[in-house]
């Protein structure tokens, strides 16, 4: 059994041209959580240990199995589970097709033949388009201090290399949730479940940053907690960008300094900024 | 429906200081492909397309599923797909119980807690510990030329910056299969299942290369492939290095320049190297 703690130390041979020499190096740890719900098995995601009821619940949330934080009971640890399995029970009188929830997300309608239009139709049925509101414009210079405020606040693990950061900003670029995690999906679950779990859904006035690229799931569970604005330091895929304009998005790649890519919705970004060009 | 070809230009607005600029950039595809084993669904991964029989095929060796290319009759499209439905139909008499495969592999045994050990033991269980043969040592100059061979064969899509790679090395350090994928393990799945199809597995005098990280999925299908080296771009998990250390594999991460970090049998790793320290 691993200690539940983001990082740990072990020993290893750093080698050096022809030299090796032993040493300790502290490395993210990755272990699997069971997510269950009323008891019965869910998912087995591989994680960073820490915040698992906002990974279980954010991931309930943003692949549509549950609605609001009203649909939860209460999430707790199994017992003797070694804070390895985490139950959700789910509020009275709720139920859940786990099952049919699974098929419906995971699965897309393989019957009339699966490609990607059909797989965004599924997301698109249960997200509604975000409306693309004249009052909720950002200025270039608001986005581009985000990867700085975001790099600062992940600093505590930069040292490992190893982990994936999601921040959720406000429209002033004020960092309100950073959350780590070995797996990029899960750090944007536990972003959008504690955002959740703190009543604060729907966030249409937010932005989400992540560490690196921004993949179709990224801008599915976005969209499911009506985020308007992503922004990612790395590449967007076509998948993802195609995603974001069938919903409305404004989705960022390639934030490097002053200079960003703007794939979808480029209205959310108003030219008359604050500071002179 | 999106083309099946790994890249696409889109058209996007590029943001440099103030100044926005309608631009053409090339984007990586990403696309849904649904495996089906004997007409059965077994999953829909996110994958960019090429090589899709190639990733069928690794899938389904890496998480234990078939045992050799024997195994496999005929993999193609399915009718009317648009190449986004691969069917593997397995050789006579052959038959893979889906679901019980799934849950092996997937779930784990819940029935008794879930924790990283019981997930290493449910791995083990399938893979016989390679043993570390003191006839196959490589010195570190070897292991330091992985990296600019593996860029230097991905360069095609290096500007996308979209893509994990996966090199197949042989003890040489020459670069006998690369293949790329918006996801890190399906491009060690599609070059596992190359190597598979091609008859060339058990790769155990053979080197694997992955661009990013090393997580517990990727020394898993490694260990299935018998390829008792890795090296990694970036960090290792430790669930990886332990997972790593139970299959007496060689673990080695953040190969950078001269430098990596070798997490497990460094004795794989000969001091007396061709060149002077």
């Amino acid at each position: 059994m691993m200690p539940q703690q983001p990082t740990c130390i072990k020993l290893m041979t750093r080698w050096h041209h022809a030299q090796p020499q032993r040493v300790k190096d502290e490395l993210v740890v990755e272990e699997p959580l069971e997510v269950r719900v009323n008891q019965t098995s869910l998912i087995v995601v591989m994680r960073t240990p820490g915040h698992d009821f906002e990974l279980a619940a954010g991931f309930l949330y943003t692949e549509g199995l549950i609605t609001s934080s009203d649909d939860i009971d209460i999430i707790a640890y199994c017992e003797d589970s070694e804070d390895n399995i985490v139950n959700v029970r789910l509020a009275s009188g709720l139920h859940l097709d786990v099952a049919a929830g699974w098929q419906r997300n995971f699965h897309a309608n393989a019957s009339c033949g699966l490609c990607g239009k059909m797989t965004i139709d599924a997301v698109k049925l249960q997200v509604p388009e975000m409306k693309v509101a004249t009052d909720f414009q950002l200025c270039p210079q608001t986005l581009y201090q985000l990867n700085a405020r975001l790099r600062k606040a992940q600093s505590v693990f930069e040292k490992t290399g190893g982990l994936h950061a999601a921040g959720l900003f406000n429209e002033n670029g004020e960092l309100l949730i950073i959350r780590e995690d070995i797996g990029r999906h899960n750090a944007v679950d536990k972003v959008i479940g504690q955002a959740l779990l703190a009543d604060m859904l729907p966030l249409e006035r937010h932005i989400l940053m992540v560490s690196g690229r921004a993949s179709f799931e990224i801008v599915q569970k976005a969209l499911f907690a009506r985020i308007p604005i992503i922004v990612a330091v790395s590449a967007a895929s076509t998948l993802a960008v195609e995603l974001a304009q069938e919903g409305n998005l404004t989705l960022i790649g390639f934030m490097r300094g002053e200079s960003m890519a703007v794939y979808s919705c480029p209205e959310r970004i108003s030219k008359a900024g604050a500071f002179t060009p």
